[in-house]
């Protein structure tokens, strides 16, 4: 590849260089090439996502903690929490890039050498940012390619979370979203069924790179200075964790255009109990003490479950004998869109504050553009 | 914690919040003023280095690769490749830093809240450097914990493999280096051992914040959106992750002023073998092609060994018999200094490069001062 | 502890001793003892596992494949699933308690002592099974406790997939099952909620130990023969990592008793649907290939999904017109008990196989209690 | 692979087949055939070990602890270490092989078959042992795979240990082995050097086999119950780390040949030093308590390196000063040989202690003879 990259010069190349120095350049060279095919499929990820919040505006889905129905948020919302996923990934990646971008060409095999190379001029045609600033330390040197890893599995780990959801929403049971067709496979044996095998992939990806990471930890641990043989099992997890990184983003990409949340689905209990944190917030609004607003609302919920009871059933005096500040004005036009729009706090579910965090993301992905493709 | 940093303002805090949103807040406080010790730490720790290396400038020592004996490095050379790598640590925790600052109150469970909070008031008095753009991704995101284990278990790494150095260099067969009589112990049973348990220590220390980076890790892989309390059981890798990362660094810190090189060891096989590579590469300055001049004197050290013969033992008649370029020329001047000084790159282990490369090492600290100290 | 477990004797127990074995025989000492607690966690766990089976006979749930229903199969035979996981994990910690049993005293630092000591007598008091086989080996093989922790990593991973159908099967979406008060808490802003924290730490459960594992593995990677410094921090996987496992166990132990799965359940697609492979075997036992029969039935159930239409709505006229060899007969008394017990497989979800099923792990429950307990 | 195993029978194979369950059949049968492999080439490995033991018996060797001589041992001693780790590794990976000799055919996709098929034939036609007991158990379970991979990075893990032995012994400064010609490489720059590559990357070798475990253990971690399409991902781990492990044990077979214990090595401290501890115990054997004993004998080494005295040079007067009991009688005939014969412990290096742990591994080799090859 050296060879490939920098043509004639390469010919003369050998000339007081060890493999030493010679594979981690190859090597930091494939990387910078990679990262910003990386660097390129997040932005075009980061760019869907924009899409997605922006085409399904005032949409409402159920929010869930511990897989439990908590609080109704704008789909935009729920989505764009990935943008901010990956625009950590992204970020990482950039400064992992940085330090992948240095010439060790000049190191011999750990000490220098004494022909005399002007490794600046070789920096400069090989198209690296910076030289390395001691041979015994650059030869022998692997964490660019452990963080570079790193950083993709934690991107992979996000992923991971998300086709959970998308796993789990698209169930008959939750009935939240449908998968295209695309996404889904028929079983050898069972007819009838449609299996999510694209995000079980994808809930799958996160293990195959850090199996690799591990790998090449414990490599290196323990290893005596500069280079030594066991340094050469890098190559497995340098390129096909690369590889696997960028085959999963592939796919995620274009998973990402082919569910549909459903707006109507057959969930049977009533909107009412998701409203319960909204009402409990109203009573604190009027003075209650969060602690206790919180215990008279948990009450009044368990009544309203235990008698199958919804809350415009009650009549004020019965909301009055669960607790005298209860009464029917705090359900006031409580629905899912009031619900979402009652949120006031910045980075919240409230559809003002989902649109500025669009726009601020819009602004991310510019500033974006003019570093990676300006 | 969070009541001990904002005082009274704490007590309010409860209002429309939820734990989710508060535990990632102290994690957040907790490692920022972790990260900033450690930061402390590594400057600590470069300090010494450039110490190390500016007071025994002039000493030379054999480098090795593949633990063979391979050219001679000064030790100001050797010992500065410590200062990159802990300086990419440090550049590494810096940016964790950057993203660990962030104030996520103000998230409620997952949707924000009705209360009208002041999100830019609560991050002031906590200290953060931002607030966080969406609530859903917030409350459970814990990639700043894996990413800060992470910077640290490379840092671990780089210690690992210098431990393993100065166990090896330490032994009565290598005698390059003593170790003062803090870092070793007696035996329990052999009363003429002197057991070098320090650096056996620091050989292990990346493997115990491995474990926990791989607990937090596979604890986060495939789990639903937002929190579940999976989640709570990220104090362990967290807490004792970082306190054994920062015991290793203080251990690490006290361990580099007490070992000593031996300008003087007992190794027998004469010099000249290390001089191998500066030999070849005076062919190459004469024009011969480098594969030709290291086969020349590949062949010429294979019989230098098999006659246990020293280099200036040969005549010119007996050199020309192994190839007509070779002369007793080549050998002129060659010893351990002229060997050091003859690398001719920037990097190497050139007196005058290392100089230069002491110089920039200062200049970064001195940045740094003005970054963390300033 | 060895002072303890051999009372006087200890006091002479120095003489040409060395930490190195004293250490590892402590280990072993502490280990068998844990693991034979483990053992009879596990039979306890197992035994409750039969009566949950026995208990439950008759009552059918949805089998699910991808996380889509599948087939229907018998509580019991779901439940007893986790017996035949346990029973392998109780058979490897059998196989690994084994191997612990050796004992290592009189082995010396590594080459024995010259102190005449009667090692069978030594064994026999402190009761273990063998005596070591080399003293070179012995004081520093640490893969006991490697392996001891592997097998309770493996059970906790069966416990983890179990906890994540318990979490899913709990949703109000499911509805499956409901958990008892003590396997759920309320959640801290929101007063509606029931989070099933206990089985998502059981989830979480292997990640703990694995973390435990990782650093035990790097940690001796490498290391010269015999003892190293290193090997000291082998006490942290070990005794966190068997206490992980048995308060996991306990608590999985008291979680298996106090969850209902519910007959009558909210899912509103028509059983027919869970047919469809009983039809197409009706069809592959009328001598169609299965490959054609999959794909006649799998034609039936996308015109059934398409016109909403139920099984029994289907004229005879109507199924020739999807495939001559479709008609009603196909489906007659199809219904949930038919299409468990249809199945004629050794193993299978039939009520008679599932029944000798549970024959055979009592058996095999009596077995152990003569081993463990007799 | 099914297809070829069972001939004609494997086309009737499809019938009332569900990919859950032929995929993890073939997985198992594939495994079963390696394992076999894999325990004849453990075999070959453990004969070859006896041989270097009993073709060098009464070589000794300095025997390390800390990497630090400790005591003297016999070559046979130290390299029949390895006959003890080997034998664990095959006694776990047979354990290993009846579990994986399960026959899963007839389980369906999770629930069994209607097809009324006999197991018990289809498993005497594949040739397992067993036929599995529960169809939700068996498509889903991995830990076979698991547990195999494991036995095997067992396996490497203790290689990784004798490979660091064998690249620090055969450094000039150690001068305690050499290298054949096959087990070392030249450096592509330095033309003196010999790199003891095999044994590095047999150093490397547990990495790998690591990796993929924790891939596979990850993609595990929290599935639903029965099949999930993560489980496509085991292929890698299998495959490959079965395939890592093959070619290792095959290249440590060959390196097992080619190494020499040299006799005469250039260590220049007196033998005295590793005497100390059987020194120490004849004072034992005199009746002094073995900690006033270790602190005797400390002092008197203490004094002998300062001195740079051997103790033949100290008279009885000189001895006496160090302490009373201390005298030139516990000097008496100490070298090498009664050194390491002094030692009378079962499992010692004493050299009939050896030949009997010879016969004794002998015996097994022969019990495993009859059962693998008989």
């Amino acid at each position: 590849m050296l060879i490939n990259e920098i043509g004639k010069t390469g010919g003369k190349l050998h000339t007081g260089r060890s493999r030493n120095e010679q594979v981690v350049t190859d090597e930091r060279l494939y990387l910078k090439r990679k990262i910003r095919e990386i660097l390129d499929l997040l932005y075009s990820i980061q760019k869907r996502i924009i899409s997605l919040a922006e085409d399904n505006m005032g949409m409402i889905i159920p929010g869930y903690t511990h897989l439990r129905r908590a609080q109704f948020v704008l789909f935009s919302h729920y989505i764009m929490s990935l943008f901010w996923q990956i625009n950590r990934g992204s970020q990482r990646l950039a400064e992992v890039a940085n330090r992948v971008d240095v010439c060790p060409l000049g190191s011999g095999a750990l000490a220098g050498t004494t022909i005399p190379l002007d490794r600046e001029n070789i920096r400069e045609r090989l198209g690296f940012a910076r030289i390395s600033e001691n041979s015994i330390d650059i030869v022998s040197d692997r964490s660019f390619i452990l963080e570079a890893l790193f950083v993709l599995s934690l991107i992979m780990l996000d992923i991971s979370r998300f086709a959970e959801d998308m796993i789990i929403y698209s169930t008959e049971e939750f009935n939240l979203i449908t998968l295209d067709d695309e996404l889904v496979t028929s079983s050898s044996l069972m007819p009838q069924k449609k299996n999510p095998d694209i995000f079980e992939l994808l809930r799958q990806s996160p293990a195959k790179i850090w199996g690799h990471i591990n790998n090449l930890f414990i490599t290196i641990k323990g290893l005596p200075a500069t280079y030594n043989k066991d340094l050469q099992e890098d190559k497995l997890p340098l390129i096909h964790g690369i590889n696997v990184g960028i085959d999963t983003l592939k796919v995620f990409y274009e998973a990402l255009g082919r569910f549909k949340f459903l707006t109507k689905n057959t969930y049977s209990r009533p909107d009412d109990y998701m409203f319960a944190t909204d009402i409990a917030e109203r009573l604190v609004n009027q003075g209650l003490p969060f602690r206790e607003a919180h215990g008279v609302i948990s009450k009044l919920m368990t009544d309203s479950e235990q008698n199958n009871k919804s809350l415009k059933d009650y009549s004020d005096a019965e909301l009055a004998e669960i607790h005298p500040q209860l009464n029917r004005n705090l359900f006031n036009g409580l629905d899912r869109v009031t619900s979402v729009n009652m949120k006031k706090t910045v980075g919240s579910t409230n559809s003002n504050k989902v649109q500025r965090q669009i726009e601020k993301s819009k602004k991310i992905l510019m500033e974006m553009e003019n570093i990676y493709t300006g």
